[in-house]
């Protein structure tokens, strides 16, 4: 059994909906030791998520973050639709979002490798302005766990260290 | 400390909201082998999700879609909901629903079953026509972790190996 | 690699979302001996979910509880929204919401501590009338896996046990 834990940090340069698998990977060379694992990913801010999504086509990114504001609206009217409201219109609607999709991931590890379907990437949203472009960057808590080599395993095959 | 990982294969018949609690169980007999730990599933595709739900009633599998039917509603009137559209009208809700309800989920395992409270169920949802009937089946990997015996332990008493 | 596994009853008085933070890391002193790892929280019910949230202004709790609420309405118009209605208005929306938001979060454990970013919390939301206060109590299966002294470690640098 190994573990290895790390903080990455992301810098986004606007609000929006990221694909983040290449720079998650290459910021994680120890992969490649894993046979099989684990790696979860948690991103330490409330109005940040992190998901799995199409990986292929860039309007899936972008029809994802106009779903979201559909699905939690800024009180573009006034309604009064929100109490905490004093960093912007886009706060509290972002920590519903955060809450809705998830801060944290966990993404199994086979063969030295993110165990990702064909068109699976992963996603990163950035939700509030102010918190996103004034405030800075999104810092993520990397851990992975599993079996290295020299331990003799079989995939499919229970066995114990 | 063990590790256990397998690929299972779901084959739906239909979108729809699946009870997959037996179906996950079956496959996993090395389950029985834990004495605690935890179960990790993870979907490979990006128009279905996994979670927890209610597991008797088989209306609130129906409800649950229908739900999320209107919490991301297809573009029915033509407004240009959605950039991304060519494979189908329920492809890009299926991208959004997925992210909402998310692709893995965790379950504690307790004395060599899922630490599941009595009403609650894993399900797994379908969300899009041509993904699921068409091209078939979904791929989750499945991720043991946790102690055996001969390994001596205490449920609530912290123990290292 | 240490494993330790304890169920926690958290006891609403009502409905809504309560930051548990305090209640979490009070009932887990054991989290003090992890040097890295990670913690799993699952809470065994179908009305209730966990997530992670701004825990600084308690306005946030009671806009997230108003925004769920909006984002899966009760059927107050006799619509017909919901199929299974047997166990009050408020159950099915609780088990849509549940599924939304999810009944697991996973934390990484960073020198003893919970890996969280400053302004974030553990939020637990308890969405049925029913289930809440008249049949009492949530209970969660904590999961507390990682490293101990006196193993040798580095953060950031690979190591095996």
């Amino acid at each position: 059994m190994a573990w290895f834990q790390k903080t990455l940090t992301l810098t986004p340069s606007s609000r929006g909906s990221y694909l983040i698998t290449d720079t998650i990977t290459s910021s994680l060379p120890e992969l490649a030791n894993y046979r099989i694992g684990l790696l979860t990913l948690f991103i330490q801010h409330t109005s940040c998520a992190l998901s799995l999504n199409e990986n292929w086509d860039s309007d899936v990114r972008a029809d994802m973050s106009d779903s979201l504001d559909r699905i939690v609206p800024e009180d573009h009217k006034h309604e009064g639709l929100y109490r905490h409201d004093a960093e912007g219109k886009d706060d509290m609607p972002a920590h519903v979002k955060s809450s809705l999709v998830g801060v944290t991931v966990t993404v199994p590890i086979v063969e030295g490798r993110l165990g990702l379907g064909t068109w699976q990437g992963l996603f990163c949203f950035f939700f509030s302005f102010l918190h996103t472009v004034h405030r800075g960057s999104g810092e993520l808590e990397a851990n992975l766990l599993g079996i290295f080599p020299p331990f003799v395993f079989f995939r499919d095959l229970v066995f114990g260290i």
